[in-house]
């Protein structure tokens, strides 16, 4: 008999709550500060943008929170995900680590974006809404939103970034597949989309300039919300699953993980795998080493300032405090795009201020070399950005290889690269090209920073 | 408390043995004959193309076959796959029909065609064979292939009928991803090959003119052996592992199938699901309806004849008894390019032979708006040639809804469409053509028809 390399939760033990790690930080996150009067907001002002359940669970500090039993329902078409244990890439590796995986890549969109789609979903069709606007990069979180709003009877309109709009034109087929109207971005429906191409003609778009798009259009219409894929502590909230479900798993394995690493864009992926062990950390339990996993192209935690901002380009959002390459900064071209953002979720940025994640950033090349070592001996082709996650565990693994040490590692294997073929097509042709950012725009976003009086 | 929508299995109960239907069948399979002589052929005759294992599970006439164990070690990583009951599908069509899928899909190439990829790869490898040659036509079973083969460290040689490889570049990109050679067929590396190029420089290629390819390949070189991905007997055998689950993963839903749907291009998922239920009514169990369902523009089932064919076309393979439309027969363009096959498997040919199956054929535009119906419903996106069996389980269901009366229905949702948006985006833009054969053809085919004396 062979060693188990899956384990999967039954169903009875689908988690019946979130984890809002607030409950368990030494200090409170800091307030959201309105983006024409730079004060703290409210949850009122926020009624607008998001239904009240959402925004309450926004500035939660109750340690748990239900998740509504219609949630679970269509959670349980892929949860709990399966952890694996990755036997064939720690003999590829000849490491003494050991190393598992969390894969998300089993739900119906691909990758753990429908964890929160299915949550704001739900909660927008209880507050009878009719329909949601939202952004999307790469198209995993579009098509999350399409999937989640074809369950529940809600229309979605995604404002696409118009760059991967054109590269992509398959992810706007399975937009449209459920039943989604995907737009390009900076289009001639918005303010702020006509603004921009008065400006700029061509402009690729960008996921700062989408975000707008989208939040100024559910701002003017009542019977339409906005909801955003990342980022925001609800959503961190509603990925939590995914580390509850690896508390239990790794339970099973008779095991517990030294190191957690996760790819960082918004922060969501890496906050629903890592919150949950961080918080038994800080409530007396075992503490292990958290690594977020970023792209040296748009380093926002390894490089960002720490220092309040705006989410989108047309400074149509509220002011978080947060990692931030600052709201102008657009960053060079890569392919995994759900990682092109140049904030990072107030939570993550906080965590780090407090010393309880490491962050590291690494070349897309170095990641798809990753990524494909993973594909030959596990099986399964990871997305992009999820391959920075495959890059940061195989690092770790080999570093137990040269010091003689045994270490369990853990990482979120956040989706498949089903979509993103292209990108491995250019890498296979050596046609990926690591390109820096440029130090001088840097500079430039990080002056254009608004000046809060808080700080 | 809401009904469960998922029925899965624990580990411990993933099958350890294969169901072989020959055992219960009234009347042994027709010999194999030889390509040459038109005679019976025996084992021996081949080998050049397979490891005696599977030559053996071919000619095999007991009721069960082990699996071996590497094989069960890889089938965990997404098997017992899961059952679902279909019930927002069931609430769409408001029928009284209860609708369950098995979905095969979940595997790392996203179709029911690891189960055999897998075991081929290992009794390969077992045999001391060093590189494998198969042909593919959508894509599916190469992808497949190129999976098993990085598992057991084989080198795996795709020849891809030349439509599909210019039209499906992410496929043979997937395939190398996972280290293997993609070909496109009809290539210059062959005889067969040079032969069709030679006559028709600009052929589009076909399944027929790529298994030519493939074997000659492989008879020519002592550490290479040829897979094939469906049609013959050991391949149906290691799809049984569907239907063997299912049947316990009903017993779980308290329920039992009056109608089976599946849909055949060679016939192995078709087989894989519908065999261990009819061979439980062979041995006096209950017996379902059982239904067929495949494209009208390749009609073998519904319009070919039962008769001895060549599996490829430059008549290098042996010849099985089966429903054929001809080996000389090249179908119109449609986008379920795995079911273009000008014939089908020879058990599955003879069930229908015994009145144990019922067939049908479908456009692939009723079949597209099924797929889309049920993405809506559902929330899975299913393969061009999966959207046959959902067109086939939709209209059962629809029946029942005429009459008023409440069935079971079990249908093998075989694998995912990722790889095939630009199908989808035609779809949704009305640019699928409903193109049919032309009869001229199909009956110059029939009379090409080898004569064999045993007839």
């Amino acid at each position: 008999m062979a060693d188990a390399i899956k384990y999967l939760l039954d169903e009875s033990r689908l988690p019946r709550e979130w984890y809002n790690i607030v409950a368990d930080l030494p200090r409170p996150p800091e307030p959201v500060l309105h983006p024409g009067t730079l004060q703290a907001i409210g949850p009122a002002d926020l009624e607008p943008l998001f239904p009240m359940a959402l925004i309450a669970q926004e500035v939660a500090t109750e340690r748990m929170i239900e998740i509504p039993e219609p949630v679970r329902e269509v959670y349980r078409q892929w949860r709990p995900s399966p952890l694996y244990r990755a036997r064939r890439l720690e003999r590829a590796l000849d490491t003494p680590a050991k190393i598992y995986y969390k894969y998300e890549g089993v739900s119906p969109a691909g990758s753990h974006k429908p964890n929160t789609a299915v949550a704001q979903a739900f909660y927008n069709k209880e507050a009878g809404v009719r329909r949601l606007t939202t952004e999307t990069g790469a198209g995993q979180w579009g098509s999350a939103l399409a999937f989640a709003g074809a369950l529940f009877g809600l229309e979605v309109r995604v404002y696409m970034v118009r760059v991967s709009f054109e590269q992509k034109p398959y992810r706007n087929a399975l937009m449209e597949a459920w039943g989604a109207q995907c737009v390009a971005s900076p289009s001639e429906e918005t303010n702020a989309g006509r603004q921009i191409l008065a400006a700029h003609p061509n402009s690729p778009g960008s996921l700062g300039i989408a975000i707008s798009e989208a939040v100024e259009v559910a701002a003017q219409h009542a019977d339409t919300k906005y909801a955003l894929g990342s980022v925001l502590n609800h959503v961190l909230l509603h990925q939590t699953v995914i580390g509850e479900e690896a508390i239990a798993q790794l339970e099973m394995a008779g095991d517990y993980p030294d190191i957690i690493v996760g790819c960082t864009g918004g922060g969501s992926n890496f906050a629903g795998i890592a919150f949950p062990f961080i918080g038994a950390g800080l409530r007396g339990g075992p503490k292990p080493r958290v690594i977020a996993c970023e792209p040296s192209a748009c380093p926002s935690l390894t490089r960002g300032r720490y220092a309040y901002d705006f989410g989108d380009t047309g400074h149509l959002t509220p002011l978080v405090k947060m990692h931030t390459l600052g709201s102008t900064f657009v960053p060079p071209g890569f392919h995994a795009g759900g990682l092109r953002y140049h904030g990072m979720a107030p939570l993550v940025s906080l965590l780090q201020e407090l010393g309880l994640i490491e962050s590291r950033a690494y070349t897309q090349s170095s990641c798809f070399e990753a990524g494909i070592e993973f594909a030959r001996s596990e099986g399964v082709l990871p997305a992009p950005e999820a391959n920075h996650a495959v890059r940061g565990a195989i690092e770790e693994a080999l570093r137990c290889k040269s010091e003689g040490v045994s270490r369990t590692i853990l990482f979120n294997l956040c989706g498949h690269g089903h979509f993103d073929m292209q990108a491995y097509i250019d890498f296979q042709a050596g046609k990926l090209e690591d390109r820096a950012y440029d130090e001088g725009e840097l500079n430039a976003a990080f002056d254009s920073l608004p000046k809060v009086a808080a700080e």
